[in-house]
């Protein structure tokens, strides 16, 4: 066990934890973003906040370049290549090169095409689309219509080792679970499922810039990701796509002009870009792609294994704090070993709906996922120790008072 | 002949055409945008300018929304419902009922989606997918996959009323042809369409917001369009899709979460929304949606027959000052009468690319499109009759003093 792990599990006050943050090395990076007065976030794994860097870029693509530049934007500010200089910052992040990346469209349209092209890329013979049925529903539904496009069958099945028969064509799997953060090891299943002779697909939605991803070492095959939770892109902000090296030269079904090794040669036959570029499709949304652009270079200077570290640290205190003080109303739904966990703490609740409604109208901004989980994200660019302490000890109040129903119907009056 | 148009005819100098903007209704539109200083703007049919409304929205979407409301703005702020909102704005330009529109992802992902529904409602044994040799090309690529996905063929045809035999299922057209500016019948073609036994899906990339479009009384099945031309939805707005009343209970390929009968309730099965909202995917990007519902406020007082009474007036007025000033170097590639054209006005010129960049250099902004068109957009909320006389003039001094050749080396100069 880690000095700071020890150090988070001995906090028994605030100062504690102040003390803890005054040694944080990522504290200074709180800085780069707008956090709200009075608000503690913790569902920066559903929509990761404002950034200074990107609220300045909206402000110039927006008045500079579309206002001024008008078309000629698309080169002299470089929109043309947005799919591609995007990329290149999150790269990194998940342990690949630039020229395995791009961004484009939305995680569902991006699984779409990956999907497709990993069953073409299939042994001849193997028509199984292998996932869980516990992954994100989108996965699934979008997961269902590759599918049956391709003439092959979803099948689902809680244990993938087992599962591994020789008519699986292609394993999709999401790394860390949305409602527990249950987190796989990406290696050891990549190599289970190439074993087995089939390929990997992965969605790294809770796991981009949450902590480092080695997709290369890996040897994963595909996958898709989300510009909206770590990333900071905003909200509904473009999503990227990424196939090793042994891939690049696949068809997807959604071969666009953006696609096309010429897109402005107008060419009545689609002939690929090469590598990449051809998981584009259409028009990139530039807007929401300067946001993604500019979140990005928050993530610059940072070393993705403090940013590990520092997640498990939050996740640890989250856990001891919650559990030492709530007991009799929570039960930890994340795993307890943090190698297992990716960056959220989720707890069982019996009227966890309502609890996570008083804990938002107190400014703990926390999600709630059915049937019964409070979920906390913790993002260590911006959370802080105490903002876990504080997150806590709100928590701790309204179990201990039972003030969530009639905060919950306040919350509800006030949105509807 | 009207008498607007007798009026632009007739225009023989500056104060010709000043006079006709004093009397025009539509002139105060122009207040709605920001339009660069020194600059004629003909390129709104690749992309529309900024107005205020966008520019005010994106800031309040980006600083308030996103940086104070957070999540909780999915809500508070109705990002939920943006796709169902903004189609709402955009169903009386189209002629249709806000219940037959949504919008969502890029033209080319949402042609995927309606061509695939399309070839599935089709009559048994029919698999062939009609189209023009001459359409955009995205949609010829996109037409290709979705057609080689569902078993059918992809048909080429310069005559579509000619090629529609017994085994058409589905006829995929663009109303507006992107280089000439041809404009087809929609409702009589759609008839013809129909009469042979299959179904019409129309591309409104050109047409949306440049004149008044009847998709319903046309009988049109399936439609789509973009946000980024007429609109002025800004660079890359999300696009659009159409389906008629007898289309609204289709399956769709691209089924994402917010396809989804309770898109949060993540169902493990797949249960489609009511009505158009199946046509959506994934999460939307949120600044780019918001920048396209502000921008399409411009439109809210406006009757669509002044848009195309001086669309026509603008084109008409181009094409008699071209072509008495210029006609040694150019040649109409646009039809000539007024009801064949969509809002654009184009012109066979040899040195079309080096002509274009002069004109550029000079800011009058147009656009060229291989092998030698020069193609000019002209939105009459915002173009006047002295900028297509001022552009005209432009175009006349560049093409009799050849001073094409030293301009475009400067501008491609200063590009690179």
């Amino acid at each position: 066990m880690s000095a700071l792990i020890e150090r988070v599990r001995a906090v028994r006050s605030r100062d504690d934890a102040v003390a803890i943050d005054r040694d944080d090395v990522l504290a200074g990076k709180r800085e780069a973003f707008l956090l709200p007065a009075g608000v503690i976030y913790l569902d920066g794994n559903s929509l990761g906040p404002l950034t200074k860097s990107a609220a300045a870029q909206v402000e110039r693509t927006t008045t500079i370049e579309w206002g001024e530049g008008l078309i000629r934007s698309w080169n002299t500010a470089d929109w043309i290549h947005l799919p591609r200089t995007i990329a290149a910052k999150i790269a990194p992040l998940i342990g690949t090169s630039a020229h395995n990346v791009v961004v484009t469209d939305s995680t569902s349209v991006n699984l779409f095409k990956v999907l497709s092209a990993a069953l073409d890329k299939a042994e001849p013979g193997r028509r199984v689309l292998l996932s869980e049925p516990g992954n994100f529903p989108t996965d699934l539904y979008i997961a269902d219509s590759a599918a049956a496009l391709k003439g092959a069958e979803l099948r689902l099945a809680e244990d993938i080792e087992g599962a591994l028969s020789d008519d699986v064509a292609v394993v999709m799997l999401t790394q860390v679970d949305y409602r527990t953060g249950l987190k796989r090891d990406m290696a050891a299943l990549t190599h289970c499922v190439h074993a087995a002779g089939a390929l990997a697909v992965w969605d790294l939605a809770h796991s981009a810039g949450a902590f480092p991803v080695a997709l290369d070492a890996a040897g994963a095959d595909f996958a898709v990701g989300c510009g909206y939770k770590y990333l900071n892109g905003g909200p509904g902000a473009p999503a990227f796509v990424f196939a090793s090296d042994r891939h690049l030269d696949v068809k997807q079904p959604l071969s666009g002009w953006f696609a096309h090794a010429e897109p402005f040669a107008f060419e009545r036959t689609f002939r690929p870009a090469d590598g990449i570029a051809r998981f584009l499709t259409g028009t990139a949304p530039v807007l929401s792609m300067s946001a993604l652009s500019a979140a990005l270079d928050a993530f610059a200077d940072v070393d993705l294994r403090s940013v590990r570290e520092k997640s498990v640290a939050l996740c640890e205190l989250m856990i001891a704090l919650v559990e030492a003080r709530c007991a009799d109303h929570v039960r930890l739904a994340s795993p307890r070993e943090p190698h297992r966990r990716g960056s959220q703490v989720s707890f069982h609740c019996e009227e966890g709906y309502a609890v996570m409604q008083a804990l938002i109208a107190q400014g703990v901004i926390g999600d709630f996922r059915a049937p019964d989980i409070l979920r906390f994200g913790m993002a260590p660019l911006y959370v802080s120790y105490v903002d876990v302490f504080d997150a806590a000890a709100a928590l701790a109040d309204i179990l201990a008072t039972r003030s969530w129903d009639r905060e919950a119907f306040r919350a509800r009056a006030a949105v509807t």
